[in-house]
């Protein structure tokens, strides 16, 4: 899964340059998703009076409106970028507004004062109103969303990288850097994807709780994948190198 | 996780019976979730116009809109039970109106012709405006939601059992039954749910090399089974009771 981030205040043209990627990429045949951060106070997507709104204020925990084309599963609680992924199996996920990541992004913008505020290492392209006017800044393409969306979407697919794990440098830093800094070497061209043990094909012990994968720091790679072997290794139809799969189902 | 429904027509009751259930069992530290199955064709709970809603007409498969107090996954297909129940942890989920499902059931109703179109074996309890009438019903005892809530829980608490899976009967019938019938079962006191095989504490955990299954013994189960889990409960991600999966391939 690759996942980028599109950032810029409002009118900046970041829901039109959000919409246009999301058209291009499926007209590539990638499966797309998406997430957007809602600013303001008083969000809230379901209306008082509904029966869904009178589960969650009688305490409902976590309440699912299902439709016969939709289904909203509604937490009643601000969830990390990490927990909301967990539910995404899509090739790209593009996020709106979304802060609290260390994905690449794109910057919608007026003017360059706007640019500056925004400008960080894990910026790769600029769009936007600003494109009207400029071609490049600092270094950083900018992109018309609408006449040149061909191109913006080849700088996607050129840059965003399978997604990075999010662990704090202590957790885990055998890459030789911390996640959001290797994510920087990787759009600089200095590191590669690979350069990360976790969530890549060199990683030789993989644990998935109802489908989706967790995510686990080499350290702890080894503590499970010791467990294991260390129990199987004494049974009759054990094979040395053979694809071993343990399954435990729900309790 | 204990799951069950009620099932009504409009201006039975059913709503508020499920807000009594709720607050009711929330009082008894339980922690509770629910399901509201909308059946009305033009249900959309997000409106035309917002950025979220623009993002699915683009193409978006899967859109989350993240406030500051909740967040919201909006699937754009129904989805089965089973399939939302994934997202669930808590101790008891109560579905609205939900009929693809073999767990208990609570019939809400004005009279008895509304019961008798929807009793069957699965229906443990009647409530709702019925219930200024009549005491029990055909054996089934009609339960006052506001009046008599607490005796209402305590039947929930008595009949409704930790989730059985829903297999057809050609996958599993270890148990002698297919799962619906071991509900019906269960809730006649004629079987426990200690009898699925699946789901339950006594689940075997199973290991497979090269996509053969290993026999293990019960012993040697439980040391794999401690071994796994005891490394991973540990991980951000793990859910109690999900399915677990430990891949060991070559690197």
């Amino acid at each position: 899964m690759r996942i980028f981030a599109v950032h810029g205040i409002t009118q900046s043209g970041k829901t039109t340059t959000i919409e246009n990627i999301i058209k291009q990429l499926k007209k590539r045949r990638y499966s797309v998703a998406s997430i957007k951060d809602i600013h303001y106070e008083k969000f809230a997507i379901d209306q008082e009076g509904t029966n869904t709104h009178r589960h969650r204020m009688a305490g409902s925990e976590l309440v699912t409106a299902r439709g016969y084309y939709e289904t909203d599963i509604l937490f009643p609680k601000r969830l990390s970028v990490e927990s909301i992924l967990r539910f995404y199996t899509q090739d790209y996920v593009v996020m709106e507004g979304v802060i609290d990541t260390n994905a690449p992004k794109i910057i919608t913008a007026h003017g360059t004062e706007e640019i500056d505020e925004k400008l960080d290492d894990t910026v790769f392209a600029i769009s936007g109103r600003i494109s009207n006017e400029l071609k490049q800044y600092k270094g950083i393409p900018v992109i018309n969303p609408i006449t040149d969306i061909e191109r913006l979407v080849d700088l996607i697919e050129e840059k965003v990288y399978e997604k990075l794990p999010e662990f704090p440098k202590e957790c885990c830093d055998v890459c030789g850097y911390n996640c959001r800094e290797l994510g920087i070497e990787i759009l600089k061209g200095k590191a590669k994807r690979e350069d990360c043990m976790i969530g890549h094909e060199n990683q030789n012990i993989k644990l998935f709780i109802n489908n989706q994968e967790i995510p686990m720091v080499p350290f702890v790679q080894k503590i499970l994948y010791n467990a294991v072997i260390g129990v199987v290794t004494e049974l009759d139809g054990y094979q040395k190198g053979g694809n071993l799969m343990v399954k435990v189902g729900e309790r």
